[in-house]
């Protein structure tokens, strides 16, 4: 056997998700079906980050066990070429250790939120960022969200069917830049809860919008309670940049 | 009469291109079917740059004569209602004076070129940007691109259909810039001869590829011959990003 490390892209808007489900093609199906394809073997891809429907990946990164032992350049084009009538990509395939493990190892993942703040809807982002017609304070929402830093427990930003053991996270960064009309939120951690950097996304839009000063968006956080956040941002502005180990 | 300037983003794909034809959908014939359903009249939309097929719009720019005056935020609602269906929108409406033209008085056009630079193919930027998977010197092409600057008989870089009298044009800016895997070609002009952009960054991958270099260049643009220059870039990865007056 020989472990191999897949970094994938994807586009999220074709999937019901990162994991297998029963409604409809995932990401994690359909590489799965391409390695059935490429070695007459069922075998499962771990992945770092189960990103949610709608949700894209420029840098996911699972794992695969394969029987024989092939060039890393071997197994990606092989993968690829089967995976080609659907909207994802296997960028690097490297060999690894066999106690590498795509989710257990990872130290450190690092999503960015794509809002494009302008009165008029999208064209060429439409599906890949959120609109945001109202006009976003950024330096408000930059200077808030350093709040958010560091270990808390993060109830208020965690899905209800999250399946955490602990709402506690530390968050390593997070910051929100503009250039032209897009607004970046990248956020880093070694893990996040169900939803965390939607729900941040979503409150800090009220921040942004100044219905929220930075108190509210602390006292938010405090109350270690759902129903204390803002909004959840939708799927399509989220994308799962790297993961590090 | 009023007149009204747009200025349009749109989806280059899903359409024949700017100009109105006979065999299929074009971006000045749904905006003219969009004020036709508006105002109950025929009017002719004038563009600044006749884009082709597959070309993209971050902001075109667009006259329109409508035989009352309204409020611009009022046309520009209305157009957008109608043009819904499309993947086009208009992101702003000006009242202008009705010497005003939308191609004669542009000052200068902007285009910019997206290439992405990796060995594997495109997912998220499919239909949005070229992928060149040899790895590319953007350094020698930035330095390269400056021999083109100025006044000059750009023949090498004019398709064989175009309809301008002359040859000569001055390319005020070419710049090629990197960041990640894009490279990004930006050139301004008062006007372009046709697929001038492309033809311009198709012969600027050779110089990046080691293929050319800069003399190569400047006896390309020399020989005033089509026959010249390089290939011609793909329409996906061309934004008319502006236009000047």
């Amino acid at each position: 056997m020989s472990r191999y490390k897949l970094t994938l892209e994807y586009d999220g808007r074709f999937f019901v998700g990162w994991q297998r489900q029963n409604n409809g093609l995932s990401v994690q199906g359909v590489v799965e079906a391409a390695a059935l394809a490429f070695r007459q073997r069922s075998v499962v891809v771990e992945g770092a980050g189960r990103t949610d429907s709608g949700v894209h990946a420029l840098g996911q990164v699972a794992h695969i066990d394969l029987p024989e032992t092939d060039a890393p350049e071997r197994v990606r084009d092989a993968l690829n070429a089967h995976l080609k009538p659907y909207p994802v990509i296997i960028l690097m395939v490297e060999k690894v250790d066999m106690n590498f493990h795509a989710r257990f190892s990872a130290t450190e993942r690092v999503y960015s939120y794509k809002i494009i703040n302008r009165k008029a809807p999208l064209i060429l982002d439409n599906g890949r960022a959120w609109w945001v017609p109202d006009l976003l304070d950024v330096k408000a929402m930059a200077m808030a969200a350093q709040c958010l830093l560091g270990r808390h427990d993060f109830s208020t930003f965690r899905a209800s069917g999250c399946q955490a053991e602990s709402p506690v996270r530390t968050l390593n960064s997070l910051t929100v830049t503009t250039d032209g009309e897009v607004v970046s939120i990248i956020a880093s951690a070694r893990s996040f809860l169900h939803r965390q950097v939607r729900n941040m996304t979503g409150t800090l839009r009220l921040v942004g919008k100044g219905q929220w000063t930075e108190s509210d968006l602390r006292r938010a956080l405090a109350a270690r309670d759902r129903r204390a956040g803002g909004p959840t941002a939708p799927a399509c502005g989220l994308y799962l940049t790297a993961v590090n180990y």
